[in-house]
C-alpha cells in the first residue's frame, strides 16, 4: 500500500490496516515519507477520527521506530509519571523525591515547554549546572544508586513521535485524541518505567478543555498502557487555573524547594501529596491511596524529601547550595506587582492567557528554538474564591525590563474576571482512572 | 491570520477570508508557506468542503500569483476550451482547426498527461520537431497569423496552481470540486481568452464518476468564468469508454489526420464537431450551435480543415509532411491483435483501466517524470453496443516489444464487459451549459 493510497483512504473514512500504518510511521521516521503527505494524513485522522486499531498501531510503529530503556537492572517498582502539560504544574520537583522515600524508583523522562505550556526540563535547566540529557546507562546507573531521575527523552526514543509532534504543531494537527495518546504512550513505554500514572489536565490552561474529552484521552492511555503490559493508571486534574502560585523556571524550582521546606502549602502540594499517594498504590508500595498519601506528607514533614531533591541536583551536576539558598537561581532585573483594579472574589483565569502572558517575558516559547530566560515569570498565589480589595496586591512580574512588565501585569489583569458574590474553589482531583485489564 | 490559524479555521468548518486565502496561496507560490502546511490545508478542505467565496478567492489568489496573457491585440474572437480529461479524447487537434476556419482565434493553453488520462502537449510532440513551448509573444503573433495556437501554458502562469496541483497530486486531495474549478479556471484565465467551453467528462475514465458531480464542477467553472468577464460555457460528456478510437499519441495523431481527410466518423468526430457548434455561438461567430455545427461539418469535408493543421504543425516547428503520410509518425516495434474471447455485445468499459494499459506501453505517464514512448499505444475502435464474435479482432496493441503486448492485451480484455443480449449505446453529450450572469 503506497503512501498516497494510505491518505486517500483515510480521507474517505477507512480504517487503515496495522501494517500500513506502521510503513507510514516507519517512512516518516527515516524521511522516506515526506512531510507534506503525513500531514495529509493526520488532517485526514483528525477530521475523520482514529479507531482503537488505528490507535494500537500508531503507537506500536512510533515505539519500533526507536530504541527503549531497558530498566530490568532496577530493583524495586519503576515509575514515570506524566502530565498532559499546563500553567504553574510544577509537580515533579516535588513528587518524585518524596514518591522515591516511599521506596520507588523514579525514572521521570521529561519535555520543554511550548506555548502556554511550561515544561520540566526548562525548569530544572534554571538551576545552575543542572543536567537533563543523560545518556540511559547515566540514567539506569542514577536511579540505582539514588532513587530518581529527571531527564530528557533521547533522540533515540520514539524519533517517529518526535518528528510527528514537531509536524502537528505547525500544521493545526495537535488537537485529536488518538494523536495525543499514541504521542504520549509511545514515550512513556519507551522509557521503560513498569508503573505509569499520567495526571490530565483539564480546563482553561490544558489541552482538554472539558471533563469529557481528558476521561476519553486517559481512558485510551490507560488501555495503551494495559495493552503493553505496563499497570498505567490516571487522575484527571484541575487546570483552570495556574496549579502552582509561581509560572517560570526559577521561581518554579524556589516553589518546589519552598514546598519541600514545608513553608508552603496551597493547591499544589495537595495535588503532590494525591498524585504520590495514587503512585504508591499503582507501584504496591502502599495498600491504599490514603497511606501513601499520609508517608508522602510525614516524609516532607521530616525534611527527608528536601534531602532527596538535593540528592537529584548534585547528581545531575546541579548546584546543591540552592536548595539552602534559593536567591542563589536566577533573578530578574526589575520585579513589580500587580494590583487589583476592583473589589471581589477571583470567579475565572484564562489559564492559557496567563502562559502566554510568562512565554512573552521569556519564561516559555512561542516558536521551538525561542530561548528561555530562566529569571522571569509571573507569581499569581490568588486563587479561584479568593477575595481582594481593590489597590491590592493580587500577585507579581518579574521581568527583564519595565515594558515587559507592564504588558505582562495588563495581560494578566485581562485574564482573571471577578465577582462580587463569594465564588467556590474549584475542585482538585475530577476523577481517578486505575488500570484497566 | 498566519497559516497555522488558517489551517485550524479550516479544519473547524469555518470560512477563510478571502486576504487570508490570498496570503495562503501567494505564500505557497514563494514558499514561504512550506509543503506540509498548504497539504494540510488542502486535505481539511476536501473534508470539510470550500464555500463559493473561498471557490473565489482560491481562483483569484491563483490568478495573482503569475503573469496573465493579453489577448487584445488580436482581432476577432479568442476562445479557449478545456477539457477535464479521459482516455482517447484526442479533441483538440480536429475542433481547433475547424473552429479556426469558422472564425475564431483558437488560444489553446494545453496539458500532460498523468495516470490514466493522455496529455494534448504529449500527443503534439509525436510530430517531429512539434514545438509547444511557445513565448505570450510567439502565441499572440502565431494567432495573428493562422488562426490559432496549441501550447504549454509558460510557467509565468499561475505557478501557485503548478505547485498546489503537483502537492495535491501526491497528498490524495485532487478530487474535490472547488480545487479542480479552480485550478481549470485559473489557468484559463491568465490564458486571456474572451470565450471559454468547458468539456467535462463524466464516466468510468473521467475524475467526474457521475452527472451530478459532473455538472457541479461545471456549475462552478462557468460562474468562475462569468465573475471574470469571460463568456463561459461547458458541455457533459461522456466518458464512459475511450472517445476515440485510438490512445496513444502519435496514433491519435493519425486519427486526428484521418478524421480531418473525412476518412473517419464515430463518436470522436460527433464530439469535435458539436464541440465547434457550442464554442460558435458562444463567441458569435454562428447563430446557433446547428449552424456552427453545420459549418463546421462543411469545412471538413472542403478539406480546409486538414490545412488549418498543416499550418498549425508548421507554425510550431512540426514536420508538415506528416499530414498527407502519417507513417512519418513513429511507428511501433511490435503491434499484435486484440481478439474477444466470446461472442456478445459490449456492456461496459473501464475506460481508467484502458487508460493504465496504455500509459503502462509507455504511451502516459505513471509518475510526473516518467518519459513518453510516442509510437506505442492500444487502438479499440470497438464501442460500446458493438457485437462481436469469439475470435475477432476488437482491437490492436502497439507495444515496444511483445511481453508488453500481451500484458495490454491481457489488461484490455479485463476492461471490457460483454452481455449476452444486445447493448444500447451511451449518449454522447449528455448537457449543455450556457454562460451565466
Amino acid at each position: 500500500m503506497d503512501a498516497v493510497s494510505i491518505i486517500a483512504a483515510k480521507r474517505d473514512g477507512q480504517e487503515i490496516p496495522e501494517d500500513a500504518v506502521r510503513d507510514l510511521v516507519l517512512g516518516y521516521a527515516t524521511q522516506e515519507v515526506p512531510d507534506y503527505q503525513m500531514s495529509a494524513f493526520l488532517m485526514a485522522g483528525c477530521l475523520r477520527g482514529f479507531s482503537s486499531a488505528e490507535t494500537f498501531a500508531l503507537t506500536d510503529a512510533m515505539l519500533a521506530s526507536g530504541e527503549t530503556v531497558d530498566l530490568s537492572a532496577l530493583d524495586g517498582p519503576t515509575v514515570d509519571k506524566h502530565s498532559t502539560g499546563g500553567v504553574g504544574d510544577g509537580t515533579t520537583l516535588i513528587v518524585a523525591p518524596l514518591a522515591a522515600e516511599l521506596g520507588m524508583q523514579i525514572v521521570k523522562l521529561s519535555g520543554r515547554g511550548l506555548g502556554h505550556t511550561g515544561g520540566t526540563l526548562d525548569k530544572l535547566e534554571a538551576i545552575p549546572g543542572m543536567r537533563t540529557d543523560l545518556s540511559a546507562e547515566e540514567l539506569i546507573a542514577q536511579v540505582g544508586r539514588i532513587g530518581l531521575a529527571v531527564c530528557a527523552s533521547t533522540a533515540d526514543l520514539v524519533p517517529a513521535d518526535r518528528a510527528m509532534y514537531a509536524l502537528r504543531d505547525v500544521t493545526a494537527t495537535v488537537a485529536d485524541t488518538a494523536l495525543i495518546a499514541s504521542s504520549i504512550m509511545s514515550k512513556k513505554l519507551a522509557g521503560g518505567a513498569a508503573f505509569i500514572l499520567l495526571d490530565v489536565k483539564v480546563g482553561s490552561g490544558a489541552f482538554m478543555a472539558d471533563l469529557d474529552s481528558a476521561r476519553e484521552l486517559a481512558r485510551v492511555c490507560v488501555t495503551l498502557g494495559a495493552r503493553a503490559q505496563r499497570a498505567t493508571g490516571a487522575m484527571i486534574t484541575d487546570m483552570s487555573q495556574p496549579l502552582a502560585d509561581m509560572i517560570g523556571n526559577a521561581i518554579e524550582v524556589r516553589e518546589a524547594i519552598e514546598t519541600l521546606r514545608d513553608q508552603r502549602r496551597g493547591r499544589l502540594l495537595e495535588l503532590c501529596l494525591g498524585l504520590v499517594g495514587h503512585l504508591a498504590v499503582l507501584s504496591g508500595v502502599a495498600p491504599d491511596a490514603e497511606t501513601g498519601y499520609a508517608r508522602a506528607e510525614r516524609a516532607l514533614q521530616s525534611g527527608a524529601g528536601l534531602e532527596r531533591l538535593r540528592r537529584l541536583v548534585e547528581a545531575q551536576g546541579g548546584d546543591p547550595r540552592v536548595i539552602d539558598d534559593p536567591t542563589l537561581l536566577p533573578q530578574p532585573p526589575v520585579i513589580c506587582p500587580v494590583r487589583a483594579e476592583q473589589d471581589g472574589w477571583l470567579a475565572t483565569v484564562d489559564t492559557q492567557a496567563i502562559g502566554h502572558a510568562a512565554a512573552a517575558l521569556g519564561a516559555g516559547r512561542q516558536r521551538k528554538d525561542d530561548v528561555i530566560d530562566p529569571a522571569v515569570g509571573i507569581e499569581l498565589p490568588t486563587k479561584i474564591g479568593d477575595r481582594v480589595q481593590r489597590g491590592s496586591n493580587i500577585g507579581c512580574i518579574l521581568a527583564g525590563d519595565s515594558d515587559a512588565a507592564g504588558r505582562a501585569a495588563r495581560a494578566v489583569l485581562e485574564a482573571l474576571s471577578w465577582s462580587e458574590e463569594p465564588v467556590k474553589a474549584p475542585p482538585l482531583i475530577h476523577d481517578v482512572i486505575q488500570p484497566s485489564g
